[in-house]
């Protein structure tokens, strides 16, 4: 079942369990699913900058995409496909679709620059997998060096009927939300759902300009459902003490270079996978990098008990 | 009376106070220079990136220098000297020492990429200057686009003996800070003073990593003053508790290119300047991010209130 | 006397000649122009990336400027004026044109990304320098990182009527010379003068693609002179022949780095300048690449006379 | 067989051919190696930046390699192996070898921006691909961003004895050369063998600084054949000669973004491929173009005829 502009709430971004060999651990990867599926997000995404999805050959992404699929049931499964070729990102979206995929995502590669070229690469990937494949545009400017503009954004939903969601994560982004909610009221652009990522840093602000929730992969997805259901019913307050009751922690996951290696150590400790080993090249985290998590998660624990009155 | 190695506390980045003309406002240098002396600061450091240096032309650039020197009275201020050619980096840092700057600052030009272009950077930027000005690194890749390893600036701290300071603002950077302190336990390295920027993201770990205090701009800095007192005192909770309190605040600062905005207005609100304006090319800020500004300066008011027991 | 769109010809991009000690060399000024003129250019331009601009301070500049213009007399003098902010944009924009400069030109600064920004930034450049003052888009994506497409060109060429001249030296350009041209046929922009830069690599074609003459430092300027008139004469064979003679030189500046460094001795070596000293930081040639670089200059004399029937 | 550091001589790039569908073209696979036979070039490399590698997946990669190295004979043929994955790196690694390659050709990822970043870099290719297998490294920082200075690739060929060759396209990269070499000679470096990139840019004078030759994709090999021949012989006007009557259409080749769609077009135009299409996404050449093309053919033609005293 595929999703539409009107997908929201919280996607998790799932990490790729591999163990100490480097192989993908299938045995964590069902164990992932079921803790998603605990946290109650709405979605996953697979295969994204935080799933070492360039290091897995397409026999691997499309056995992982199907493993995930089959396990989380009725969950839609957003399934990246950023690739440097099209004949890649054809091949592991139409295998993705296949298996059940809900939507693929696409990221721009680092050499574009102009605004047509964006428009221009859009439009290739979707003549490459297809229009009747709904898509997210990957907007992540820190990472990959290609800025777009909202006004790029509109023209790319206008000509691309299959594009249905924006993974937000500009840096800064909080206009960009309300200037392409603007674009909607006026008429200018047809509704798409955006979801924010950039790890959650701006979440709390995010949802009151006007997001549809979250796409990110900090290790707390229970807190990001918390935080987008608490914003929506208009609780602004309670949003924010359940936000930033975290951000330490997820400001210590935004080190460029090691946050994923802390997501995983969370991830680890929190029992949802075996291993928090990456696929080389990866990188580690020192001893003292641990403690200070460890201690972020005692300050954490300690809160959460202070707001249940313990 | 200059600064050495043995430097620490609070040197804070003051910007640049304009009027709406784009003059520089005199009247709010004293003001500002007074509220930091109010904050208990340690140090001051004009004319970085948040000071808009590159948009002063020569003559501003010292003017501002004596005024902020003259009020700031013993306290040492460290003058941002960073230009595109060598003969201005000269004119500036001697002019700035006469006027009794504490030390200049110096910031790689972004086309350096190997060890050895950057290390004869510096080379010929002290050779420019003169050997007898100390001065400090500032390492800010995010900004500079120049990564500096450990090693390069043990081979600058060891080739250099002006050099005594390392304003770090890596990113991620703290095992940058445990690195370097074993290379003065192990006797590899002369000591050097390491105050941290970036916002002071991640101040509350870099002091525990062996960092001498803060070299940044965050709009509270009698906050940045507290923490890295009662760090230092060795109280780890009570030194986060602190910082954690301003870090949905710290963390809104954050924002590529809206950043000096946000500050400029925090400081306008708290008094210290008369105008937020930036000299042209600036950003500025939507009434929806000055609501949430003034949200998050509500918050922090209130749990202030509640950690003095009101 | 300022320039308009009719501006065609060989402007030479002149160096800034210095002696061993870094300082400005005046009486290399003045034979350097003189040595120009005899080349029959039609105008020149100083204070662009080969004239070591950024190492000028704002006095420098100007003294420079008003030497150049008096020794030229009648011939228009472009004057480079880009600037880390508007305030030095603007000093030096108008203190070039009261010493009676034809023209300011404009590089974009490299933080520039999206079609909006560039000509946000040209908007407020113009705002700045005054929009009485004629001036030149200078377009070199290789060295400034901005790429400027002919729809953006022509945006800013239709906001701005200011702007009267395009610095052409995309990479490649030859299609964004014909595209600009088309604009022009089918109306939707008005005419601009366009000179090419580059090095001169792509002249033959430039011209034959719509091109107005050349912009650009070669040592030969008769050279480029010879081919533009050629050119535009039609005789097509005679054009290339000119050129390619001079292809394994003007190839040979080319080299990043140190193009400059082989500009300058080359100038030296034809009487043109006294040293071939660059301002630090600058590079220098190796005694192979001199050698080089004279078994160039040989074989090109022998051409040259056997063109001559000699 | 594989080679070793005493590898010289003219290794051309193969393009990949491609049919209007965008499927290999297996029949003009075997026309362009017979045409690389025909033209005596020592070796062959395939799958690098201009066969459009990233486009190929790990089948079709294997597919080429194996008709390529079946159809060479006796000659070798060096496979590039760049991936974003260590895990595809060494699939294709191993099959190459295995299908009977020279050796693997390796480029940095453009990530990479420290001296020791890039040698680790190497260090784990070399683990994940196997000791046993040499491989050549790719040095073009014009592409890849990668600044690889003379000692740091000294202290790959230290640490890891499989590395027998550099693809030298550092630009400029005349005095990289003559650094390597004299490593070699005060004996701090083990020979490696040096064929240059570059499209053959400074092809004449790098000879001449100690190259072994070039492995280049310029469309007519033959003529890179005679300049090595030639230089290596000592005769340096005569190699001159040859490489200056080229340069035209050489230099027209090196337009970033197009190089490859004027080669392909020569290379059709020859008679060595079927078709001159890309994979998507690919540049296409203007009529324009087209037409300039022929010209600068005619013209080496017809100098060609008048060297052969026609």
């Amino acid at each position: 079942m595929t999703i539409d502009h009107t997908a929201n709430g919280v996607y998790a971004i799932a990490v790729t369990p591999f163990d100490p060999q480097g192989n993908v651990d299938r045995a964590s990867v069902d164990r992932m699913t079921d803790f998603y599926l605990g946290c109650e997000v709405t979605g996953l995404t697979i295969l994204g900058v935080m799933g070492e999805a360039p290091k897995l050959d397409g026999e691997e992404a499309l056995d992982l995409t199907r493993q995930v699929i089959k396990r989380a049931g009725k969950l839609p499964v957003i399934v990246g496909v950023s690739a440097p070729g099209f004949a890649a990102m054809r091949a592991l979206a139409r295998g993705a679709m296949d298996l059940g995929a809900a939507a693929v995502m696409i990221a721009p590669p680092s050499s574009l620059r102009t605004d047509d070229q964006i428009i221009g690469y859009y439009r290739q990937a979707v003549a490459a997998i297809g229009a009747d494949i709904p898509f997210v545009i990957q907007d992540y400017p820190l990472v990959f060096q290609v800025v777009i503009t909202p006004k790029v954004i509109r023209e790319i939903v206008r000509e691309l009927p299959s594009c249905v969601m924006l993974k937000h994560e500009d840096w800064p982004g909080l206009e960009k939300i309300s200037t392409l909610r603007a674009f909607q009221t006026e008429g200018s652009m047809r509704p798409i759902s955006i979801l924010c990522g950039n790890g959650g840093l701006f979440l709390d602000f995010e949802m009151e300009r006007g997001a549809d929730g979250a796409m990110t992969g900090y290790a707390f997805p229970d807190m990001l459902v918390d935080v987008v259901r608490v914003s929506k019913n208009g609780d602004r307050q309670a949003a924010h003490d359940l936000f930033d009751a975290h951000l330490p922690l997820l400001r210590y996951e935004q080190q460029a270079g090691i946050g994923l290696a802390v997501r995983k150590f969370v991830l680890q400790r929190r029992g949802d996978i075996a291993f928090d080993h990456q696929r080389a090249p990866g990188a580690s985290l020192s001893g003292a990098a641990k403690e200070e998590i460890s201690f972020l998660l005692q300050r954490l624990a300690r809160l959460d008990a202070r707001a249940a009155g313990l």
